[in-house]
């Protein structure tokens, strides 16, 4: 069966349900847009041949919580990685915390970013930590090289190492130190699972995915804090209802959206995806990366929420089933405009230049020949 | 059926044979000494979850071509990549090249290698060139930062850019450009399918591996060269073939084991996997990456040949593949030295340096806790 019971088992809680009553005879939805539970798989070529495929589940929800379309499991388990920071940032949105530090759309967005480590990334983490009369050592994630070429590039001419502020979770860190201080409580700390500022990122996760606290799971996010597993239809159900409650006005939801979607070069960076996707959608779509291949996004008009894992975890997979599936549902422009059509069916070159391949959606099995 | 039909088609003209008769009731080969077909596929984990999954096709072949074990697809038709190197050098090496050149292990071994791009790799194949009268400008790779991490950082600290030197194939390429003056023909365009010296490269590859010249695929490879595609159990019995013919005392055979294993740190690197497991072997092993997940090895006192091709391309998963394939034909040291240990079961680390999981060969399936 192409909806898996797992979406309806009562033991889960789990607030998806199947769209009733008229699935065609392959066991699609009768809204599924997708040519089947293999239509997300990426396919990369060389010369004639497939070389090397990624399997994609997906999901795609609406604000009700109907299962639209999926892809291979929609009910997969997975760990959500930075999806969820639209969610781990609610505990201090909904609490007045942004209007008592003077923080914008801004800091909004970083928190909400897996940023490129650039010059205006690191200059928002910077200001934030200031606010706060904190500093970079407060922070508890560790450097790493910035994920934007452009922010590793112009660290290396300024003869620099990465710093904290560097890391892509910097505004999410930033945004939880504000929220420990907010409510006196120590900052040291602050990224264990058992500091109040995590537990209350983890109930802003159930209460948006509809995934009760004692079902989700949870473990050490790439950046030291709190991070999340649970079904691909949660995950885009939440974002749907994150679509909706902008839309009818709730004030912390609007002012995530709004952020996000208002300032994609701080939720991304140069030549990133989801600052490329956000920009092409011109205010409707939101869009978050996560590591390992996992990543969410909604149409905001539709109230649609979308999330696609790619089995082994490449990021090269994640892009083209992305725009794929937003192409699906009509909320991208065609032709695409470049970079981000670079993206949907990425040039292989070798080392002389040449184009020897692609990276895209493609139905063709590895070592076949492709059309 | 576990061995499949491909391998014995009379059309494909492939010379392997399953194992005759007396395959168990779940269809393995008798001499399996593999737990299934998905007992090569590696698991990343974090937490208590499983993150992301590699499927692992491989093929283990013995020098009269009898399949003696398989995962998942043993006649996946893919691109060999870098695993064909030992070939590509052959009809240098037959035709005497070597000695007229005053060419020793170390040539041989670079032009076997995919290095690491470090200053001792980069020397070698710079004095080849000088031998040749040629220089770097007639290698038709194009340049990319060093393979090996050493590499990279002694070039950065150097202040330089990598050169077509550090492209990891220069070896290659000048064995090539030494092939092409030997036979009175023109450099220029060495790198192209319909060049003497590519019609005789994949004329040697058909020869080694047993597939017919019109039924190898061919393409372009990374650095420009022709790529030829081939079954995995065709690319085992072609190492399998050369261990066997080294050891009956044939000279070109005997001379590229010989290199291979006598100059690991040629053939690949610093903390490079092939290096590692060539000096653990004590030169009785020989092994080659290829790009896109792609592994061909043998052990040589044993006369097998064994390929491997991650399904989605990722370096990160061939590497556990390929020690358990060794480890249950008894070829390596228990336990393994470091740091050829971590490439068994490598650490997950966040960028706080914490072990939030690892990546290695294991049978719980992806999204489900493992044991």
């Amino acid at each position: 069966m192409w909806i898996p019971e797992a979406l309806i088992s009562p033991t889960s809680g789990v607030r998806i349900v199947p769209v009733p009553g008229d699935a065609g005879p392959d066991g699609k939805p009768a809204t599924s847009r997708l040519d089947g539970a293999a239509a997300l798989d990426v396919a990369v070529t060389r010369g004639d041949l497939v070389e090397s495929t990624h399997r994609v589940h997906a999901a795609v929800v609406n604000a009700d919580g109907v299962l639209l379309d999926a892809t291979r499991d929609p009910g997969l388990k997975v760990w959500w990685r930075s999806c969820a920071k639209p969610f781990q940032v609610m505990p201090l949105v909904r609490s007045g915390g942004l209007d008592a530090l003077g923080w914008g759309v801004d800091e909004l967005a970083l928190a909400c970013a897996s940023h490129g480590g650039e010059p205006e990334h690191v200059a928002v983490a910077a200001r934030m930590l200031e606010r706060l009369g904190l500093e970079e050592g407060d922070l508890a994630c560790g450097p790493h090289d910035p994920l934007a070429s452009r922010g590793g590039r112009l660290l290396r001419e300024a003869g620099q190492r990465p710093s904290r502020l560097h890391n892509n979770c910097s505004g999410k860190h930033s945004a939880m130190l504000a929220r420990a201080l907010q409510g006196g409580l120590a900052t040291a700390g602050y990224e264990r699972a058992e500091h109040p500022v995590q537990r209350d990122c983890r109930r802003a996760v159930s209460e948006w995915t509809g995934v009760p606290d004692s079902e989700l799971g949870v473990s050490v996010d790439g950046c030291g804090v709190s991070v999340f597993a649970l079904p691909l239809a949660n995950m885009a159900f939440s974002y749907a209802r994150l679509a909706r409650a902008a839309h009818m006005g709730d004030d912390a939801s609007r002012r995530v959206v709004n952020a996000m979607t208002g300032q994609p070069f701080l939720v991304g960076g140069t030549d990133r995806f989801d600052t490329l996707v956000m920009e092409a959608g011109q205010g409707n779509i939101i869009c978050k990366i996560g590591a390992e291949g996992v990543h969410t996004f909604a149409i905001v008009d539709q109230q649609i929420g979308f999330a696609l894992k790619v089995e082994d975890g490449s990021p090269r997979a994640q892009f083209p089933a992305a725009l794929a599936l937003l192409d699906a549902y009509g909320a991208l422009p065609r032709p695409l405009p470049s970079p981000l059509a670079d993206f949907l069916r990425r040039p292989v070159r070798n080392t002389r230049g040449e184009q020897v391949g692609t990276v895209g959606v493609c139905r063709a099995r590895l070592g076949e020949p492709f059309a």
